[in-house]
């Protein structure tokens, strides 16, 4: 039940307290994979799980710009500071409940947007009247999250899968080529770098030439299947529970 | 050229300077259009005219929420504060500035986001590096203007050539029959509600039954036709010039 | 019932839930008018009002300073940002709220304040324990309203009645030299300019030699008539009324 | 040179950089005294200096409402936030400042204004372009100063010289009968009260029947002779000045 | 019972309403008292009087930095925005009350917090859970209160007694040489400086020469006594009474 | 060089652009351990580096508390919010970088401070005329940064080691005994709890019976190590510099 394409009367009959929003970035993928490749993917998930889900979801509209600054060295990169970024979540997410749809789920594909969701997500818990956590598709499939990288094998395969006339194949030796193979530049734990542009020439972190699109498929139905059981737990979640009480 | 489906590389190469940024909302529009008809209708002439246009413009993806609080009691309605609205667009106009596409016209298919674009949009030419100006279709359509209403028929037409899947044809008499004939309940020229639930039962503003694709069509037309001639304004535009100088 | 010159014992007797807030501005009005037109006028109306109203209504002190950076270039115009401006007008309404005056209009004097207390008291209205509205004197003087401009006939018109002494009418004419016919500097209906400066040379839109102190006291009695009409209304608006309910 | 009465193009031609800025407060003065009190006195006062100044010195309009929260009780008293007073007090001094006159001495009528002024002129010293110092009239008239109270002796007098019309004096038994004789309630050097009704009954602190429209004269000469004194300071001030050095 | 060194289980067991949060600053205090100074002498009254109270108190760790921008250019002040600082303080402040300890007295060392500590807890008294108050204790030593310059005798004394091997004693004529006589430098009572360079060579007021330790412990039993007593009021006020009843 | 206890002459003769910036925390750390944990950890740990360190560093005074919301329902738990949290830092981080010492490392001891940190650091490096960088010392204590928990054997060992008296070494079955495995409450890699009584009876997550002062002093040797070796790195880095050179 997406909203955007939905009439308001015909939601106002869903009989459902469950909501996605998905969340994605305008940001550099590499020379191969497009600007919006972390709202794609996020939609991707997001629909994917609607859809296979028992009971009526609502799907808001995606939220295109997000926390990427880091990125903004590297042309088309959009982003908000991230004070503005958790406001606009959370007076969505706060406008979501005030139909009923009180129990949501913010359906993330991008790396950069996860602390300011843990963040805001929080805060709606505990002040708001609404109960919500963040889902990242990429932390959710199995053994593969190790691989994620940035443009990599686990974006561009979910590309290739669900929106394949976005990337461009040809220019995969390209973008490992200018790849780095790890994300930041490391002194211990602590990363020195801020922006991307200080760790990778092309904007890729990971080989993209390890993607294909049936990787791609397998990553949309494990991802798709989690965040399913996600929705079964946030439904019969009880926030004010304590372990003792 | 939209950000969402072009790589970092090939925007880097793009010699413009100027941007298109789409801006909606998800509210509801009555029973027979859907709660994006503004994100889609603003994509929709943005589109149009970034195709005619004879110079290549960057389009950004749509920003999908804005200020519709006034239809929070219609079910599916999303929206920010006027300040998270503001701070959210001066962003992202900051960023695509950054990367040189620092003209900027942002497309506006609500009227509820007309006063809040203005004035984030000058505080951005008073005090940021970027020149940038709201468009908003509707009131770029000749005498077809003063026709608008809310769902009526100039949203309901654009939508029927543009997206007409999204329509429902046959819930216009429904449509008609729950409208009210003027936005608003009025002492003078002050408007004493702050709602539209105040003075429309369905949601509707105007006769529906009278759109058309064919109306559609030239909605389109006049739009883009506008918007092309917009963009070479502020192309030229001296933001330091003073009449007598 | 003017708050600056009584004392608390005496209004606490008032028996009254109406306030009048008049809101000015100090800003450019060409040669001929004073800096403080925007307010003078502003107060004139409000205490044409309250005086012609059948039961007491409180006025509040007229806020002096508003928003009109657009008139920076022009000396001695004050102004803060929107976000202050609508924050002083808030916390001013909400005090006088809390006294049981919680009917309040805010009888505007200055164009480039509308937008924002629109925004503000539709705030009120929704947020708060209050029920506010604007009311900008020159947009409720029948069809003389299509003649505004500014330091324009209507302007000094009622300056003129009512404070003849602030106008210097022996420079109508140089006042007139130097004016612009049309306020902006349009592209279809996007005005390209965000400073007055950039459309006109000595800040005046229209042709102040029209004005009389005939015309303005027709003006004042236009207008304090409808802000009495409206006072009617706003006592008897039921905020949460539906239209189908 | 007061700029709510001059035009734009009179105070263009002044040669000064020294602005007053009048601050009062719009709040209970007893059953006697008029709730503009604070804002008439701070005028008066500023209105006396700007005349007897041997140069030109530009006044900007009164700011009639300031913090004044803890009269709260009292009906009438208007309030903002201190965070929006500073914002508003900062937005004009910094457009008094554009214009050249960066020189600012904000007269101040009330004592619950003091801290919030010392904040922001501090402020607007060390981070913007201009020189704002606070002054409070009745801390500038010698040994009268320790008569203050509150709607005592002192402001009584001023306005018994300078806005006599606004006095009731055949309140002044009442006023005294129900008044304090201290402002706070303390515990050592520490007010435990947060508002003015924990400690006294009518608003009152001190005797109004001490206060004459001679003592007023008096207190006007001495406070406006020193504000010159102060303009005379402030034209001089190095805010870069190191004592070695 | 010290917050920082006690377990949550210990502290959940106290049956006291009272807290006491010590508030200090990191700030130049001359050649021959340390930057801590302020937080130094907070603490040792804070913990003097939670020692002598006859019934527990909570004491919450200090917070080592305030408002002290004028002291910015001596090596190694450290400040925040009285903003910042405001919201930390009314935030602890809040955290304290949730558990119970909701009548708070701020111990405090600085002068430049006095200011922004009466407004944050006047704020908390009318719009929080929590009734609190700010308590300098050097306004509370007696007679000794006006020897108070900043880095001078009383300070320096309290560091002797409480901190003795902080102090440099053998720097003390230095101090006294480089020192100035008064705070400010003062146009009748309009401190015309922002900064304490503006008036001191090396950052002492006043003649730390009169310092002694026997003069610190009567110092640190005056103030104690003096915290005690508040103690006591602050346990029984009724924030909500009003004089007349 | 401890900021607290150094005279400002002595630290504006320091040659060095190095400082460390504690940031603790004040929350339960189960029946066993003291509220202060987190700040007395992260003063050990910077302690000991600067110590450690061949040149001179300067140390900030502790910031005492942070974001711990998270821990609430147990007693003598404080926090700010976030946004306060960050304004703190980055005020006091900028007071530092004035005096020259402009590479700054936060040395973190409380896990919930770890996203705002590197959030705000990150704005910090980009926008402000510093270079910071948060360093959280349990993250650098090799294979031991697994065993984390929280009041577990990692936190519990270092107080043994530097605090020894801060732990009530004799409830250390009672706290295991209350325990919880795990920190958080997930399904797939989502925390559904957003506070800490969810999923832990008396505060701990983590076996303290696994504690001991030798494990403290080799976790104080590592972490202290590893701190000294990125302040190597932090004086040396180039936030300017790209890869591609």
């Amino acid at each position: 039940m997406h909203l955007e394409t939905e009439t308001w009367t015909d939601v106002a009959d869903a009989e459902t307290d469950l909501a996605l929003l998905p969340v994605g970035s305008t940001e550099q993928h590499g020379p191969h994979a497009p600007l919006g490749t972390d709202t794609l993917d996020a939609e991707a998930v997001a629909d994917a799980a609607a859809e296979q889900y028992d009971d009526p979801v609502v799907v808001a509209p995606a939220i295109p710009v997000g926390i990427a600054e880091e990125h903004r060295e590297f042309s088309g990169t959009l982003w908000t500071t991230e004070s503005t970024f958790r406001s606009y979540v959370r007076d969505v997410v706060g406008s979501l409940a005030s139909h009923g749809w009180d129990r949501v789920v913010v359906v993330n594909g991008h790396g950069g947007n996860i602390a300011a969701l843990r963040e805001v997500t929080t805060r709606i818990v505990r002040h708001d009247d609404a109960y919500a956590v963040p889902f990242t598709w990429f932390d959710e499939v199995d053994e593969h999250t190790s691989e994620m990288g940035h443009a990599g094998p686990l974006e561009t395969s979910l590309l290739r899968h669900a929106n394949p006339e976005t990337v461009h194949e040809d220019r995969l030796e390209e973008a490992a080529d200018g790849s780095s193979d790890r994300w930041g530049d490391w002194q211990g734990r602590v990363n020195l770098a801020v922006d991307s542009h200080e760790f990778t020439e092309n904007g890729v972190v990971g080989d993209p030439r390890e993607s294909s699109a049936d990787l791609g498929e397998e990553l949309l139905d494990l991802s798709a299947a989690a965040l399913c059981k996600l929705l079964d737990a946030v439904r019969e979640r009880d926030p004010q529970a304590r372990i003792d009480g």
